[in-house]
């Protein structure tokens, strides 16, 4: 019974912080604050710190309730602004239609650590999404902030090599969501000369990666990641390196997710590395292709899907079949591959057939393949299946092996970029071929 | 003749830029230009630097007739949201309410030199905008975001002394506003130990100060500005510092008018200097008063101030009377004191009630002085007025040689602004007595 | 057969070497390369990196020979500052006197990584030297001027934390020699704000420790070292540091031993600490004892003991009687002791006599104790010995277990390192209690 | 009386401080100090630089006489190594024959401020050398030392522009000895993309330039200073710069006379430049020539030139004779032309040959020119003569007018110092020709 008196004396003392929490957020936004905003922000975000977690979900409901705009105010202003487009109704449309909660936001970061607790509340607030679509509205003003903050204008790109802090290092073995990264000794084999990382970084956030970037210099577009990550392998020479690599991107912070970083990075780093490496052909990816395999588990539907041709839909069935007779009708066969035991290869040549098909004809539809989507949404070409290319137990899970280049090259990013968006897969003449 | 028509082919040449630099607009908030902006904000930022200034307006027109929200789709989204306000209909409404070219601006300001391109745009644009008010719309969504982008979490506070690049040193003695830097010489004395400078920069204007404000530490609440900005005085001893005056606060950005930095600046740099020099006691200005001889010489009419008491009312006219008197009937004679001939005693006496007149019951109306407005709004306490505190010839013109210390009281200056905000002038009772 | 020529070609080759180098040498000092001699100095240090090692010696044993004072006039020189003791006579002497090789050493550190190549020059004529005696004045050259060049002066402090580049943290683990580093955990834990490390750096040879200090911050003097270096163990508050403890100090660089390093980096950094943490009482070391069961172990002559009374001399002789026999007449059990099986009373009591006597009486003797002539002679003061304070392999090896604090009082150092330099061992008085 | 009471009573006061300050280097060298050295060391340098001025020399003259080798001791050791020269015996010679104040100096050098300490040390020392000629060994050990530390492997070349410190530009300002900079504007432009300057540092002296040298980047070898350094002319574009021209070299520091840092300086530079400009063609100076007139108003006896031949001496006194008569016989009236005044042209041909021969053929001999002897013994050649190139006062006086230009070739500087110092003056067929 004491437990239960002491539990009750916390949730009682829990709601009061959540209630001071809530007038501190009204005071912020306050005239009366303007002199003092700062201190009130700094108090704000220690505050929330020390919010118990259970206590968030109400102070999201609070703040996607309290904080909208006035649907009459914003009715009036539209309507005015409908009868008259001058720039006077305009200027007052803006200012009613803007949920005031925006400016909220952007007081809390005035505060020292203010940008810091911003990207903790969103990373907190998305875990709830989910199950609260009345959080929409809310969420939808975090990105549009966030996004605003974190411009890749206002970023830094800087390369990150073994003259780095080992703080910011330790980050990078925490973060790496690719291919996981060994310990110190397989971290420092990655960033030897021919292995390089580039992070993005902000003012607000100093040794705080937001997203990196692996790359490798080679002689030549790879077909297999094993060679690229061994830790044991020797440095390579300046005078080799014609292809880079992006072989793994990673992003550190949960509370920037939907905020575009990716693809300037990998345009800042190609960029980077052409001007530093004037030799540099070709800039590629070695990726994988998270959702072939379960898009083949769950038996596609080859007559669905748009632009096939008559004949390709024949052999694909058949590529199908004998898939399933070389696996005992079990597909999941295919991802007890081994460098000792590979697929025969007629076996291999039906998967990648399949591979193509998923790639070219899927992407655009749901069940489609994420990582195809970002390369070739962000300007890139399909360029090469490889066999074999991932024997490592997530890659046999996730594609029985199978890895893929996609080509960026960057007089055509618009271009391939564009078609991407009217529907079509850009793909090399020889992955169409697999077909 | 030839001149027609080579005048003629420029302004072809010219209006052919300027649609080019529109479509470029056009096409960086398209889809298509998603893969590539970076590059394509880039050409725009060298596209407006070419610009031929008569181009300018042009260019503004269209960013505020092109790149408006659509009224009908506002007041549909609008109309939804009355009826229904859930976040899906907020979200729709924020989407189609905001004008587009914020996005516009946002994409400019990932450009490599986008944000110097903004501001300096805005900076054009606010020249034009007296005799253009349909520009106002526009003109509101740059500040918007400019606003959010100054915002004070992300500005450093930097110490600016005689260790600073001289390419940063020449811009405060192009800058200073208040009491001019007469060159090298003059500069280095307001940098040493016993006068500070502090300024406001923003990590993508590096090197180039957004604001900044000279203090001087001395052993007592200063009465005259000559002593501080004498170059060849002597610094003074650590230990004797009691009290940091803030005597002079100067921006050097044009675009960035309205976005607030000067009340931010103060407080940071009060906080930073408490830290520093745990002895000081207090922080106040040696301020001008720019708007008083202006005030004096239109021949106030003394029964309109608000709250002046019939007694107050009637030593004000004596006063006002007497000073006539002392000039010959044309107050423009009091600019004409100087050290050797001080104003006599009761003249100086009599200036001085007319003078806190002024600002304690003018400060709120039109005519008010600005510089009392910015400070007292900022939660200052009025602390004192100084006679003769500044004779050389601009001080004389403004205010016939007064000065006033406005005190900051960290603690309460939330209490003050919010008072001065309801309409008091907050002030200390010395003051009051003048009267 | 075939071998042997190709081993002849490759010796006759290496000659070919060594006898450019030994020309370049020449060269570099001659008059001729004054105005080019940053060129030939860059040179020879590429040669010396590429020289065989087998060739060394013989480089060594020509700088021996070669560039050494004449005899016959430095005696002419010698005769004549005797007969006449003027300026202008010691010029002279002091002009042929010095070596010639001083000026070709120093000419070599003009060239970039010069410096670096004359301490690698000198760690290979260290491992020479035991061997080859006629190679000491060289030595003693080289040792002249590295002493000279990483004068304390020029040495720059820093502390080493997490933030730290992990090229330099890799040094650390690398070098660390008392306790050693177990991994980047270990370090991380060492990096604590309650543990500090701090190295010398010289501007020369930028991102490489000479030699480095761990340092615990502790509310109390310890008395064992597994706390300390414990990796789970929870960093402390800082308002509980009361004691500074430096318990590893660490070369890096073999070719500056014998230069004046350790001495010099523990008043530095007790002086930086002291600056950075007022509230810290005493600065002490906890220290190995290297040389006690060695010197136990030989069978240790008590009666020749300089300073030892007769009733002290029977106590050592029953004390010692005590361990033969509680060890069945091998000391090397002592070394078999652990915190599950702890040496009994009275044999611990006996230890700590024998120690205690080892300390105090053997210290200026051969077979004394390294350690404690360092900290001794560099002004420290036997403080306390504490039983089982090092129960891992090393330290039971070394001293049964036995570990010491040495005290640093800095107003006291230059007293106590005088009395030290008198043949005296300062020591508290509970130490000699021991006796 | 009292005033010569009281000058007794600080005679007497500084007599004790000059004898604690000898005292206390008599410590510094102790054995006792070992343990110390660095806190002795620091006060002795704040008593130096306490000690008033008129004491130092009774303080030299203690470091000359109290501080050097015994001469009985250096002499038994240089007859022990003169009777067998072992490694041994040596090492015992190098270690009597250096004088103690050696090591004192280098003590010195390990407190905070050491360096700076010892060349103000030696700077007021080389004033009193002209009159006191038994300070001579101990100025030469304050050489030796400082030249060793002073080594350019441990200087940092910087190149110094407008984003430096003004703290650090406004020592350029005070050293210039060449030619004046008249204020910050002129300096300003001194600093623009095609004029450059570059400093040596130490260390050990941060902010402090020991040696700058300024250069112009130029289409062609220049005839004439006043263009280089006009301060309202244009910056030329870079892809315009051929020939790298050092136009001004200054010490910063009279305590490092002697010390070789011009000769570095202008060969790191060079090389700089060639890595960042790879076009430049060429590296010359343009130099005055300040022994010229001197030696021509002191009537030059041509008979004694060595290596001319008969038929130029005759020339030569034909020139004269011309020069005196052009000038009413007296050659200071050649110190009188400018722009609009110039030479008529037979004049300022004879001239020229007489600057041809006093560059040649006097270089070698007592009243030869400085700057000639500084550039010859550097590498460079002796390229042009230049009439009329400096027509500012300065110039007018030292070489009525004159300047000339060494040329640089990187690959023949040890070449051209070899035959330089064989007493060849190296110059350009051009020169010769004058003659």
């Amino acid at each position: 019974m004491l437990d239960g008196l002491r539990a009750a004396a916390r949730r009682n003392s829990d709601d009061k912080a959540l209630r001071a929490l809530i007038r501190a957020c009204k005071r912020l936004l306050s005239e009366r604050a303007e002199a003092n905003s700062v201190a009130i922000a700094a108090e704000l975000v220690q505050a929330y710190a020390q919010l118990p977690e259970a206590q968030r979900p109400k102070l999201f409901d609070a703040l996607a309730s309290d904080f909208s705009p006035d649907p009459q105010t914003v009715l009036a202003a539209a309507t005015a602004y409908a009868q008259a487009p001058t720039a006077r109704h305009l200027v007052k449309l803006s200012q009613v239609a803007e949920p005031p909660r925006q400016e909220l936001l952007r007081r809390i970061n005035r505060a020292p650590g203010g940008t810091a607790c911003l990207i903790g509340m969103r990373r907190d607030l998305l875990t709830l999404l989910p199950s609260r679509p009345e959080l929409l509205a809310l969420e939808a003003d975090f990105l549009h902030l966030l996004s605003s903050w974190f411009n890749p204008g206002f970023l830094r790109l800087e390369k990150v090599d073994w003259q780095s802090p080992a703080q910011l290092l330790e980050q990078l073995i925490q973060h790496e969501a690719v291919h996981a990264i060994d310990g110190w000794d397989d971290l420092r084999r990655r960033l030897q000369p021919d292995r390089r990382c580039y992070a993005f970084f902000h003012p607000q956030l100093p040794g705080e990666p937001l997203i990196f970037v692996e790359v490798a210099l080679l002689p030549d577009m790879p077909a297999a990641i094993a060679p690229l990550i061994d830790k044991k392998s020797t440095p390579q020479e300046r005078n080799s390196f014609k292809v880079a690599v992006f072989y793994s991107i990673s992003n550190c912070q949960p509370g920037l997710r939907g905020v575009s970083l990716g693809n300037f990075l990998i345009k800042h780093v190609a960029t980077a590395l052409q001007r530093e490496l004037p030799k540099l052909k070709r800039f590629c990816t070695l990726s994988p292709i998270p959702g072939l395999m379960d898009w083949l588990l769950k038996k596609p539907d080859f007559e669905a899907l748009p632009g096939l041709k008559k004949p390709q839909l024949a052999r694909l069935q058949a590529a199908h079949a004998l898939l399933l007779h070389s696996c005992g009708q079990d597909l999941a066969g295919l991802q007890q591959q081994s460098a000792d035991r590979p697929l025969e290869d007629p076996v291999q040549q039906a998967l990648l057939s399949l591979c193509a098909a998923f790639m070219i004809h899927q992407t655009h539809s749901p069940g489609g393949d994420p990582v195809a989507r970002f390369h070739l949404d962000n300007g890139a070409r399909l360029e090469r299946l490889n066999p074999a290319g991932n024997l490592a137990r997530k890659g046999l899970r996730q594609s029985a092996g199978l890895m893929v280049n996609y080509l960026y090259d960057l007089a055509e990013v618009e271009n391939r970029h564009e078609r991407f968006t009217l529907g079509e897969v850009v793909h090399a003449r020889a992955v169409a071929a697999l077909l």
